[in-house]
């Protein structure tokens, strides 16, 4: 056949497929990429700058039917609702007296408290009570409100799945009939009952896939740093826990994995890469982590977006104090689906060279 | 404050957060749908459609370094590789004589023989030798080629999760060397080792994600469906059989559940709808599917696009012949994140009005 | 303190302990072994004596309240009803036209078929019609009755984990009202619905702890063992295939493995010991199985028990011919309560020197 | 046949199959008992004998290459080296300065601790030390030791599952080479490591069978049950707490679950029985078991067998203390096992009535 015969029978074949809904996967091979390459870039938001904004916000958005929430938008992702591509993060503020109405939906969401201390976020009729460094759980499909009825403002860390949810097509959300949901429960009744170490009630038979402990305190989380301190850990990320289901051990929540990590004074961590990315919020300490090559130097209340697949290592500046980092990670969702991977650095004894510096 | 400070304000807020690539909570709110909102819309490619483009597709696609395999692409997803919004439905040819080439890759990938008894997919190193009906898996990360050796084309259905994969930021894919894998192990080993019905091989000791049974055979699968016929079966899929992981029970494939059904002549199965999404090839038959209210009224070799918690319901039309319809299925997904709901469809005795027929 | 002062003190002391119903450890340490101590012993029965025993036992005792059933009762074990610690083997006979009444016990039993084609077991209403070579289960806690309406005399052997049981404190029995439970279901229902290698029933949603498929039958064990005669195999065992539960991919039964093991011929395995006990019954062939040095010749039909922690090997005499062992095992118990352990023969090459041979 | 010759040809029958070692099933019917038969009796031994025998027993015996431990046998049980079926139960003292030496061996072994503060358990090179309440684990096959440095005698409850392992056939024991394992790790790592009640280590790969938590402190027992005081607890038991394996969840060891329980003042439970045994020690307070009728009242340090499918109940006698008992039982086998039935008592409403007043 001419070649420009085959050209024509081409040209035609392609625009009867096309027609029809259908590409050939011979034009779409490009996107079966040898790696992952994310749209997600890196990224930092400095808490310097939410202090900017959380002074003016309270006059600038009432509190109304939504939450005065500031999500945070990838900037790679072209305006979608995302964080990573499954994580959104936020920081939540409720000035003394507000209450933010009661609402249930499909994503997972979890509180992790930065200031202030006495407000509440009430799950199924149960007041749970907040301070600082406390982990909050408020699992899919559950009626949560939150209130403040101290004197100042509370604010805190939100981690949802909303973008995974969103690609499951799995999105539900329901607004309660009034403002709070009347209480049914004591309060802080689940950590009563599901908070101790070792010990499980017998009365209770359910089981439900997100753990049915709604608080995990900050005064156990700082504890089982301390006492783990001088342990070996682990080579990427130091001293770090996973705060876990007390009913599996497993993951606290189906789709998200949150958390705790120490750097001891100076320690700075090989580098690794892996399937599946994070938000972190520097809890305590400075330092820096270095992603793909760019340094993010932080200090407390910092918030990074790690994109999959990108190698990162982690380092306390300090030579006397210790870096806390609490994270959300969507590694659950990765291991269920057999598509976890992990790759330590092999290059340059395992650290990055630095080629630039994240100014924000 | 009079209004207009308030205004501006307000406008000077949003300035600084959207700039600073925050966006409030508030201006999201309507992307927390009551319930999911799909762009996937349910869609059908006509077997007619594929016998007049498989008849040129020869001529006008030499295999090359990728297969000759036409991506269904869900006219609602603006051009994205999806058929919904998790699962990839195509259909492949390869010729007499052709191979395609090996490579391997992270999403996972299933094959339901449509045309021509004689073929190989080559899985690691293993022939499976497939014909009509044969269901044959390449597993995530698998290393595949496929080959005919016959004197007349073949024809099948590949399933695959890409869009997952992709969402998750989790791709990975490699050429091989050369364009076969050498073999390594006897031809339709998998089968002769794993594909007895309630006898498992003490000596093997690894428990995959993925079935280690490559090939489940039309036989058996005819005589399932053939032995379950006189059973209540599902109120809303008439005889489905999902079919399993030999060493688990569970569903073959970390990401997918595959599933055959029978409907009976003149079976009418009661609607519901379902978070996550399918693929549907008819088998065996002619019948009708109504999806959110449009009827489609397909024969053998169609491929239907079903969106999630879209409202379906299937009917065998004819009074004496079965219908069987096979199907992908991202339910597995669903299920290990804790996202999976189901509902059955109250009004009118559990049956859709139809509203509208698709032309296609 | 003197001598005979301290030996006075002691004397007293353990007096004193023994008649609270105390004793000091340091009385009782040899029960303490370095190794499992059996009170069972390896032995055989031989087919032949069965015979002779059969042909009288129609005449000799009536078919009454219980079951015709001869429990192989283990010499070393003091007149306990046990074959091995945790296992009863029995062979059980049902002349033309008799029926075994109806009753229920939480001992599971098995009843894998030597002889006689057409007789039935009836199982919570459902018949399963049996064959030379089908495996029978009767789940714990099931109703169930059996029938032989056919002209000829069936033969089965009967395994039952009846010590085990009684050493948990954990035996019911129950008497059906009438001599049989009304069928409730068709014959072999659950090979219908369960019986397919790789396909499971969507409307299923029980699973219970006990494979809820009865019947393994023959032809598809005599294919499986077929179709894997030319793979490696366990060098302890040959062609060894555990019968498995179809909704778990596990033991079939929570107490009891069933095993069907082939040995080709002149094939000599190698010599191992395990925690766990077990019961044989010689399906087809010639050979020996050398258990801690002595040799038992066995032939179709023979029956040993094998108790835990003795080293055996098995071996095919037969130069052209299969050998096919069924076996009962109580390995699922051992794996769950942590206490499987497993060593390989080290001296001589894996083969054991034979000191004796069993007369029986 | 005339009776005299058909009483002759039973006779001659059963004379060969006796000989042959089998019985038939209908002279062994009786042995399928309606319901479990214990030969194990409930029984109570006081803790003022056991003061009176510690009081002598470091002169009545030296410590030497055995624990001195007061084994408890159950006076129904002929001898057998049992607390219950699968139990023992047993009062260890060591006193100041001395050593027991390091051995391992199948059984699983818990320590409860009664007197003393300050010894330790050394298991596998880490040194557990201990006081008054506190639980530790000696998971089958570790080595361990234990040693009184202190000045004064330290005394616990024993929990082992011999019986269970004997009737198995699962005993191994092994003496170390020398009287102490050498340190390896530094003492109490085990809680530093794991015992947190919701983190844990992410470098921590394995995850054994038992708990590597290997020391349940008293304070966070006492404060789990003051903080679940006020629930609603059990009807059977109060406030009954399950000590949990760390990285599962589930029972802590695979053949024991150890329990703390808690009876209010006047707390009088329902009656109920169940299939498994229990060891109970009274950790504090005054009160009584009834055991199919008969009432053992019961103070602090009392120790008591519960036979399987015994009816019980419990009763704290004071108005003003709570009563607290520690218990072993072997739940986790009956239910791994498919062999766990309760049933509540349904007469009398829930109470037995009292016939009799164990005297001990």
């Amino acid at each position: 056949m001419a070649a420009e015969t085959q050209s024509e029978t081409s040209r035609a074949f392609h625009g009867l497929i096309h027609d029809n809904h259908m590409w050939g996967l011979w034009e779409l091979a490009s996107q079966m990429t040898a790696h992952p390459t994310p749209k997600a870039i890196p990224y930092m938001w400095r808490w310097s700058l939410f202090e900017r904004i959380l002074a003016v916000a309270g006059e600038a958005v009432p509190i109304g039917e939504e939450r005065r929430a500031l999500q945070l938008f990838n900037p790679g992702m072209d305006g979608r609702w995302a964080t990573t591509n499954t994580l959104v993060g936020a920081v939540q503020m409720l000035l003394a007296g507000e209450t933010a109405r009661a609402h249930r939906h499909s994503p997972t969401a979890i509180r992790f408290i930065t200031e202030g201390t006495g407000a509440y976020t009430a799950v199924e009729g149960e007041r749970i009570y907040m301070k600082p460094g406390d982990l909050v759980l408020t699992p899919n499909w559950t009626w949560h409100d939150h209130g403040n009825e101290t004197k100042e403002r509370v604010v805190w860390l939100d981690g949802l799945d909303i973008p995974l949810v969103l690609s499951l097509d799995a999105m539900f959300f329901q607004l309660y009939d009034t403002v709070q949901v009347p209480l049914t429960k004591p309060n802080n009744e689940s950590q009563r009952v599901h908070g101790h170490a070792s010990l499980s009630p017998t009365w209770v038979k359910e089981k439900p896939l997100s753990s049915p402990l709604l608080i995990y305190g900050w005064e156990e989380t700082e504890a089982a740093l301390a006492a783990t301190r001088d342990e070996l850990g682990s080579p990427f990320d130091g001293i770090a826990l996973d705060y876990t289901h007390p009913q599996t051990g497993g993951p606290l929540l189906p789709t998200m994995t949150c958390r705790i990590q120490m750097l001891r004074p100076r320690e700075h961590t090989q580098a690794h890469r892996h399937t599946g990315s994070a938000v972190y919020q520097v809890v305590r300490g400075k330092g820096e982590t270095i992603i793909d090559g760019q340094r993010f130097v932080w200090e407390k209340g910092d918030i990074i977006a790690l994109p999959s697949w990108a190698v990162h290592e982690h380092a306390n500046r300090s030579a006397s104090e210790e870096a806390i980092l609490f994270s959300i990670q969507d590694t659950p969702v990765l291991e269920k689906l057999g598509l976890n991977r992990e790759e330590a650095y092999a290059e340059d004894g395992g650290r990055q060279k630095v080629t630039a510096t994240f100014e924000g």
